[in-house]
């Protein structure tokens, strides 16, 4: 039987700055990103949200990014690889010993924002920076986009990883994302996302926009969790996937 | 034969900004407090500190303290309980996966600033914030000013401590430390220092100012490393200890 | 004819994170307390929540508190008094140069969050930091808490001030608020909220949860904009001051 | 009579960690830039330079750059333009209202860092940062780097401003500055630095590695603050210009 895993980012909230209804999501996805307080999150955040991840047997990911809080991660910035790599040790950590101080644990290993689209342009920044979390904790499963340099990257250093897929974002030809300001990039009908997703893990591979097929190891499926129909995408992938008898379950993690 | 161990904090540059001779000091003392990015300190700084610090063969402590990068966590907060507990938790929680990360380990905890003071005068506070930090790692040696409220909690908690004096600063009557806007307050000359140090390890007591003895637990001592005479004072004290054959070794960690 | 201001804190966003309904509280209120970038807020979200308030005919006022996001300035901090009157010069400068590159000018300062309730404490604190704002820009109206050590605190300074009452939260009978752990401190409900305003404008006095009643000058209500019902709220008080006469207006201060 | 400005970038220094001997540097230039609490500098560090300087007779700069504090503004970051405009309108309006709190006024603007090596590529960019400071203070004079798109943004504006050569860099045939990572990039001695500046200043030019003069307005120079050799690099620069009789003074600000 087929099986795949929901991911979602988590543990945005800072302050007493709300952002997503994690609660809601923690019970549809098997795996949760949760900011480490460089991009997003605080130290109340995180622990509020890996109690609940692990009350709800979902997956504790730690999901590091740019120290850049208002620009959310999503700025890329011209940091040192060494700096980087430092950066990345230390939200790893924080996220390691805060889990274990809540009698949790981390399972996997997701970038964040600018960092996560620098990582799938460059193989070699994607292994500098997974290195850097691996040196935390070896047996992170370290979750790479589908069919990218960070796939590559996981390939070459021979880590436990899993496979992600959008579920929300058109692809082109070539595996990267359709640009967000093209029309139909962003999936936003729930009734579109379900089906989609059931038809490309079916396939064990992106379906693009034009139709071509790229096979590639489908281990979990990313979804959105900060759209006004985040929930709604979600529990419609969830029970598109049930309903094709294919099992929600969290990654294993895979080596090649 | 006596002995005692020597630490100072560390570790507390920030970006460009560099404070203290870190490198010279870990030459000197046999622990270090590795400030964790919060008051002080940033993920290159952590890194370099601890690597340093490893291979000099000094021990690695925590060194938590406010968030609060302006005021160096120097500044009182009224900051709730359980958020003051999460900040505890994260912040040695990045201790100790960098430490590992590096192929070193996090042995002691010491709280730094604002902070202590505050934990020095409660013992409850104190308590809380050595569960919160015992919470990431248990086997922690919490380092704790002498006849405190500090030394109340891990009394109180059962947990390895080790007792602490300063070098450099004088005592009250009651063991606290003599107010900075004294006079004599602070000793900065290096030839008082380290005799002083040594009659106070012989005697197993805090010698206060006016020559009362308050039978303690003496396991280290701590030096300032961001004074203009931090280095010279660091050595005299060593020197003035050997010569008395007083082996500076690190602290084993103490229970009652 | 009795007239008032109502006045709201906007402008509390934070890169991604959103607080508020900025826009449409900006139709109601004819004053906005614009937060300054140190609790709340960013040279985005200042100039955006500026121009908004500007187009609308909406007094802007700056709204410095304690430079700590994640507490959003509710948490109290010991910081040297010169150090505190530099935050506030820096503050407040900010939001002068601002409106002034958008074409708007501040009229007003108000104190948030934790610096506000100490300031209400302590008449010297006030007038401290009232004299570093004024010092930035003389023409500035000081909101006060009617009643509190920062109304007299303008009154020694000479300065021109609007004295403030609070639309949703009830008093005790030395004129500071019931605390928010009691029943009834904070009122949600916009039908009680209206007339109850209605009635202290034109009492000219605060009246007390016992119904005491205590005479004080009331140039302004504030509306809060944070609360799930404060829109609400904001149109209630409006509705039930013009429905009785009293003009919604912004103050012009006043010198006594 | 000849006559050029000298300036060096101050106020660098935050919270505890001090950056540059600016009390001694004050005494030998004619302007600072001071930093203005985004990259470097803090409330406390503004009030007490723009003291100093103004006590000195030195003419007052606004320096805004990147808000990365551990990258010191040195690390190239992906800003929306309209968002990088906001940071410079509130790092501005922080300077001029900060000045105006303590008697003294801002005289000029100088973009840091990545910020400034971005604008010197680009007019574009350069003219949109120009006119965001300016909106906040029209009577700006702008410091722009010789001979580069900074150049040629404020020719295209029409404001007034000053054209900048550097003391401690040597010169490519293009005008830009030879990478730092070459030999002979950086001019460390300070018997070279003088009377290197003297020829450029009575050439009008820059004299590049090569020999070539590129002719341009040289109206200041810039002496960095935070090297070994500071102070006694911009005592040699100041003295070998005033034996030259090139006066040493403020710049008037230029228009074409």
């Amino acid at each position: 039987m087929n099986r795949v895993d929901l991911n979602a980012d988590m543990g945005e909230s800072f302050g007493p700055w709300k952002m997503g209804d994690d609660a809601t999501l923690l019970k549809t996805v098997t795996s949760a990103n949760i900011a480490c307080g460089a991009h997003a999150g605080d130290p109340d955040v995180m622990v509020a949200t890996m109690r609940t991840a692990h009350a709800n047997g979902v997956g504790i990911g730690t999901h590091p990014g740019f120290a850049d809080l208002q620009g959310f991660g999503r700025r890329r910035m011209s940091v040192p690889r060494a700096s980087l790599q430092n950066s990345i040790r230390y939200q790893v950590a924080a996220s390691v010993g805060v889990a274990k101080s809540i009698g949790a644990r981390v399972r996997h290993l997701k970038l964040h924002g600018a960092l996560a689209n620098m990582a799938s342009e460059d193989d070699t920044l994607a292994r500098d920076l997974f290195e850097a979390a691996l040196s935390v904790d070896p047996d992170l499963i370290v979750m790479v986009l589908c069919a990218t340099a960070q796939e590559e990257a996981v390939r070459a250093l021979g880590c436990s990883y899993a496979g992600e897929i959008f579920a929300d974002r058109a692809y082109n030809d070539d595996a990267t994302l359709v640009d967000r300001s093209l029309p139909g990039a962003v999936i936003h009908d729930p009734q579109i996302a379900g089906p989609r997703m059931v038809e490309m893990v079916q396939a064990g591979a992106i379906i693009t926009e034009s139709g071509k097929r790229i096979k590639t190891s489908i281990d979990t499926i990313c979804l959105h969790g900060d759209t006004p129909t985040a929930v709604e995408i979600a529990r419609s992938v969830r029970t598109a996937l049930e309903g094709a008898d294919i099992a929600v379950r969290q990654f294993d993690g895979r080596r090649h």
